[in-house]
């Protein structure tokens, strides 16, 4: 049967950190590996109070077939909470998706044939990378420096490449926690303006965070760019909630694939997030998952200081769920794993990031689903571990 | 931008059912047109006695993230029901997707490369049509006859094409409401048996049978079968539920296209669905919904015996959510569709269920939608409709 797959699927592999995940999964192990949000942020109470809600007063509808676009006060929700942002958003303009990873998905559809250039961070994201390459996309990548894509970088490989497509994650990126500076969002919207590459602008996190002033998205800048936005950070992950903003052209294209995908998002769900989020103080509840998520990460950068080598680097994010190590340039992360996992300790080899088989020297922890003392006592025995890989090096 | 979309997005138009839907929210229109299940049998109160079950007991873990094959407990569940059709199907066989329309854009992704060979049935489900289009598929197509798909039909197009999959609805098919016979399924397993073509047996609406006897589906005379279902029409359409049946090394690429499109399926869904099923009497449920279509198809064809011109054909479902009428072969359904509607009745027109562009005199009725009295109605309106389009044509 082998030889009746398509082509494209010998450019997809299972995710590495699903088999991780597995190995993980022996509740003696301490996991920086995982990308969850902590648990203790659901709003169960307000999810089953807005179900009740819903149901009793519309349960029929609720329960039918809905329109592919979403349900339209979810939708003008999503529009006028960009506001803030500065940022002027139509109803019309929100698609509702199944967490921002169909909006990937969906912008693969619309906009790749195959062997069309997709530009990339480098790191990026892992499933970007997996879904852009269900498309049969090619990978071009820039580095990624402390305020965002290197943007000399940038403007050589759109002069020097036909790039369909540009991808980016702007706000505490996954992997590496890295934010996009206000200036190099303005200078990437001047680069971008006049060029044909589509700008995707994927911001699941940026309503998270802790550290810093908020940044608008890059889109403010620049008409024509696709914003993907999520309601797993701020609500729950699991209703695989999320939406994509794009110009009337776009949407046109995007609703259309969207039916052939899956009809439209689960419509008894938009209402309960609907619900919910009319009947809460949401901001309240999100300076709750933010005030978590700084203790968390002030803890791991500052068990990091005390516990890794001086010469081990890392990013020291504002927000978001993961901040990003760079060991010395000999050390693997994957001999790393093999040897913290005997240690019961777990994170993501960068590797796994990389469309350009860079990375061996990286890792990727998440800080937001660990407990101070599982930080604490993990930090220690990672840093105990890169030490004693860094002295076996020096003793080759 | 429009030089900027994929060449696959020339092939997808939005649905044509869709812009008819749109016509129909007038509140004046009997619509036959959409496809929706009657909201009246939607267990309302089962559904929020199961939300609050599940979000009391474990609120935390089923808003979280979780595995992309799905709820495992859901899983074996969908696995053991098939016992009853004597299908013996593995837990680890099923992966869960957004409503069986994902199981049509999954299996076209694992499979289909630009230009290949998908075999339909002429008429075929509409959205199968859209999901393998944007695939880049060309279709082949076999006539429908009264017992399933033209066997003869089928032999010759695998013996002149290369096929690389027969997607076929075998129950109460939308939109014929054609169900193929216990023996054609078994001639039709044979046929496959030996081929490198992937039979994808769609089976949304398989529970509603109403008339004569439950037949096994295809994929029991066929291992390599795929083969999808729906919580849809036995719970809830909007919660978008379904699953795909397929053999392990189908199953390996299924989960990573899923991965990519969308992570996984609504967990809270999954589990509130599952909660529902083991806190009720299904089958109980199931025979309240077979009894209120039954009625409502027999109602609809003792109408159309009434009052539709005598040469007017009818199919005559034992299940499901719709009829078919074919006019006098001279007789276009557009035309008749834009009579109607001045007389506040709709229907699709036929030929958007055709990949050749045939059907110009077909439509499809939906019975599930509509009360008795709009039936009685609305079947008088356009008895009389088509009346008038038959004799406009013999005084021409």
């Amino acid at each position: 049967m082998n030889n009746l797959f398509a082509d494209r699927m010998n450019n997809v592999h299972k995710s590495f950190i699903r088999e991780i995940l597995k190995v993980t999964e022996n509740p003696e192990i301490i996991s920086f590996a995982g990308g969850l949000p902590n648990p203790d942020s659901f709003p169960v109470k307000e999810v089953q109070e807005a179900v009740t809600n819903v149901l009793t007063s519309n349960g029929e509808e609720i329960l039918q077939y809905s329109t592919t676009e979403g349900y339209q006060p979810l939708r003008e929700y999503i529009a006028s909470r960009y506001k803030k942002n500065g940022l002027k958003v139509h109803p019309d303009q929100v698609l509702i998706t199944n967490g921002s990873q169909q909006g990937i998905d969906l912008t693969g559809k619309i906009f790749l044939n195959k062997d069309d250039n997709v530009l990339v961070e480098s790191p990026t994201y892992l499933a970007a990378i997996q879904s852009f390459g269900l498309m049969e996309a090619r990978f071009k990548s820039v580095p990624l420096l402390e305020d965002g894509a290197d943007l000399d970088a940038v403007k050589r490989s759109l002069d020097e490449n036909r790039i369909k497509l540009f991808y980016s994650v702007t706000n505490f990126q996954n992997p590496t926690g890295i934010t996009y500076s206000q200036k190099k969002r303005e200078m990437l919207a001047d680069i971008l303006k006049d060029r044909d590459t589509i700008f995707v602008e994927d911001n699941p996190y940026g309503e998270i965070r802790f550290l810093g002033e908020d940044i608008p998205p890059v889109k403010k800048y620049l008409d024509s760019g696709v914003l993907f936005g999520s309601f797993s950070k701020i609500v729950s992950p699991g209703m695989r909630l999320g939406w994509i903003v794009a110009p009337d052209e776009v949407m046109e294209k995007l609703v259309t694939a969207k039916q052939a995908s899956d009809l439209h998002s689960n419509y008894f769900t938009q209402r309960v997030v609907y619900q919910y989020l009319t009947d809460n103080d949401v901001d309240k509840h999100i300076e709750k998952i933010k005030a978590m998520y700084r203790d968390q990460r002030n803890l791991m950068v500052e068990m990091i200081e005390e516990y890794f080598p001086e010469d081990v680097k890392i990013t020291r994010p504002e927000g978001g769920m993961f901040l990003w190590v760079t060991l010395p340039e000999d050390l693997s992360s994957l001999k790393l794993f093999d040897l913290a996992i005997k240690e019961n300790v777990a994170f993501v080899p960068g590797k796994a990031f990389y469309t350009d088989d860079m990375g061996d020297n990286t890792l990727r922890l998440n800080f937001s689903n660990s407990s101070a003392d599982k930080i604490e006592e993990g930090i220690k025995r990672l840093g105990s571990v890169i030490g004693s890989l860094m002295n076996q090096k020096r003793h080759k």
